[in-house]
């Protein structure tokens, strides 16, 4: 049996990222780029622009009534036409600033002059504003030659955004593995089964690992149920990984029955790295590399292969613990490591005596944690249970709690692994208007500056 | 100019949920359940269940040399045979407990006894165990006729697990908002255009605000660029209506521009129910319904219509802050409400003096934040310039800064609204082990029992 952190570092030393492909702008979301040269880029604009809809002016002529001269507002607009002093040119936003000005009076700071006796347009500029107002210079946004994304970068939306402002709508990036995902077990029956015999249960795993997979991007493969004969379940590894698979999920069949077949027919396709964790729960995860089929025939390139615990609570926890930094790696993540904070528990908790303990729960950011300042506070998700999947209802964190037997008492600040997007958290206690700002700057919040580090 | 506040709650009053749909249980993955009857279901599972691999006995018997009556893996093993006092019988995990066993015994508890004199199998129990030991009965996990998931409940992977395992299939879902994203401007080309005429920018907008919708799980419809002229932009504006979007997003052409037609488009097919904010950046952002076409013929259903300004910056805050709220709300989430968490920010920041402000940062977990306790720190993703979309890079949060033009120092606790999911964040100073768990029992994270609320 070896340690939770020994475990995932042989993981990640096994795990080899993907060769990476060239996918086209609007498929690139989330991924990590493979290069830095490609986006390494020629200015991407020409000329000056407007910031603000209004009137191109020479700065230093101030306030008063001027004759507009030409209308700049994209292209090849004011082309040819130069501002001189005493004159200005309407520009709108976006638009091109003409030669000769040098800085934008918004139109809310101008009036319209209607009486323009000898038909030339005219506008009352009412403020002053300094050199270079309202415009953006070229190379103001991005320099040329400069670097946007360095390879390693993760594509969200801002940078797809930047990457189509600098013409780059191809892109290397590293892509998400394809998983095969196979239950295994006499005892499971598909969840379509409307009444269940005797020891029968509907597989549950399958869906969960599926969605599990789908949540970290992955392309999930349906694999099905495997039936506890080693020969079945031996053929079923072989079409698996037949299939361009990066990653074989299974769950069960790694326990201490006389028919647990998933560990002999790892065994004989590749290398088992680990089959016992010292975890709880979890303690089955079974770990190897998968580089021949049954026949002795060498693959193209080795699969990943998770053999999960049967227990649904189980599988899940092990899943997050050490298949998504797997995952996060092979897309390419430069730190696949899992995302920890710290969060107060709302009631106490008695930990495992003997194995390292993954507690579900559901935290929450409250502007009081108990403590007088802001922070999470950790609900559990109640009875935990490696089979019951209600434990794992809704929770978005694992606390981590050591062996020591005792209770963590309500109120204890512990380590926790974020396993879902908090962005989307419920508040309980916290506004969502500007109007609760002036709350940071009472006593509980007001912070002197920083001090070091102890 | 309405306060952000009162923007978002008038885009919350006029959304309105999608009706349900129900979809294949692979479908629903992150899906709010549409109503709770379904899920209410018959108990699950029959008989009671082994949690390990062992021997089903009679607990109180204790340790000893019991011969072994029937092995029970699965289904209708074991069938009509008693466990009676002094006999035994071989379970698997997840195999059926005979009839008159009461408990079980781990297989590595006991120890195989190889002189069977008389050709029955028999086992050494080592162990007594208390009665009920790693036996699942019925009811267990989930109860007869108990409510699984509630209507209004996300659908993440376990929820999907759940659902499999009392065999719902088929689930009533509120689906996701579908989404017209148009850009509007002459300035505009494609981002495949390879070389810029003077005036000419590369259209960003469209490609980052799909990568935003997909991002928030919408299906995401390209509506190419749109001129600035009054009667193309209606004719485009009719063909999405018609295309049957729940949602349309354009960029561009609401600002004082004699040449920006969206608000005046948009007036004649709906109603606008606000163009200004008092915020920075986004002021321009406009909001409204539209409920006929350009021909006056009444739409079967309303379209949401967000006018975002045509800064990049802008235009995804914006997207942030009143676009994301309304897809939650559409998508049938009880709280569409942005998280909000508390972070020091790690450099000086100047606040705007006149509009709120919202600044762009990347926030990280600390074990110190500064205070001596564990907390966000938030760095500034630099100089915030509506049309930098270098500003947006990696960003996860804004920062909210009251418009009070004062500095807020480093160290400085202020609100944050997280934009992306953080249970992927870098980590620089959190250990990824368990190792690291003794230091939030050191004096800075110790906390005595939970203080009242303030
Ligand atoms: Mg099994
Ligand atoms: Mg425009």
């Amino acid at each position: 049996m070896i340690p939770v952190d020994e475990a995932l570092r042989i993981v990640l030393s096994v795990a080899e990222r993907l060769p990476p492909v060239a996918v086209p702008l609007h498929e690139a979301l989330g991924l990590i780029l493979a290069e830095d040269s490609l986006v390494s880029c020629a200015s991407s604009e020409t000329g000056s622009l407007a910031l603000q809809d209004g009137y191109a002016v020479v700065a230093s002529d101030g306030p008063g009534v001027y004759p507009v001269i030409t209308e700049s507002r994209a292209g090849d607009d004011g082309v040819g036409v130069v501002v001189t002093p005493g004159t200005v040119a309407y520009v709108t936003t976006g638009g091109p600033i003409p030669d000769g000005a040098d800085s934008v009076v918004q139109v809310e700071d101008t009036e319209e002059v209607t009486d323009n006796v000898d038909g030339l347009k005219r506008v009352r500029i009412l403020v002053g504003v300094p050199l270079g107002n309202d415009i953006r210079d070229v190379g103001c946004d991005i320099e040329k030659d400069a670097m946007v994304l360095k390879a390693g970068e993760q594509l969200g939306s801002p940078e797809i955004g930047l990457l189509a402002t600098v013409g780059v709508t191809i892109v290397k990036v590293y892509p998400r593995p394809t998983v095969g995902v196979l239950s295994t077990g006499d005892e499971l029956v598909e969840p379509e089964t409307k009444y269940l015999s005797r020891g029968q249960i509907r597989d549950s795993n399958r869906a969960m690992l599926m969605a599990a997979a789908t949540q970290q991007h992955c392309k999930a493969v349906d694999l099905g149920i495997a039936s506890d004969k080693e020969d079945s379940l031996s053929e079923i590894f072989d079409a698996a990984i037949a299939s361009d698979i990066d990653m074989l999920f299974t769950s069960g069949g790694v326990s201490m029955g006389d028919r647990d077949f998933v560990k002999p027919c790892l065994a004989r396709i590749g290398h088992i790295h680990f089959e016992k964790v010292f975890m709880k729960p979890g303690k089955p995860l079974t770990f190897a590399q998968i580089t021949t089929n049954s026949k002795n025939i060498k693959l193209s390139k080795p699969v990943l292969a998770f053999g999960f615990p049967g227990n649904p609570v189980s599988c899940l926890v092990c899943f997050n613990l050490f298949a998504v930094p797997a995952i996060r790696h092979l897309s390419g993540w430069a730190n696949p490591q899992l995302q920890r904070v710290h969060t107060r528990i709302a009631q106490p908790i008695r930990s495992d005596a003997y194995r390292p303990e993954y507690h579900c729960a559901i935290i929450r950011w409250e502007l009081d944690d108990g403590s007088g300042r802001p922070g999470f506070i950790a609900d559990s998700t109640g009875k935990q249970m490696s089979s019951r999947l209600l434990s794992l209802k809704s929770a978005n964190a694992l606390l981590e709690l050591p062996a020591t037997g005792q209770i963590f008492e309500d109120g204890n600040s512990v380590q926790a692994i974020l396993i879902s997007d908090i962005s989307s958290l419920l508040m309980s206690k916290l506004t969502d208007s500007m109007a609760s700002l002036s709350v940071r700057h009472g006593p509980a919040m007001q912070c002197s500056a920083r001090q070091p580090t102890a």
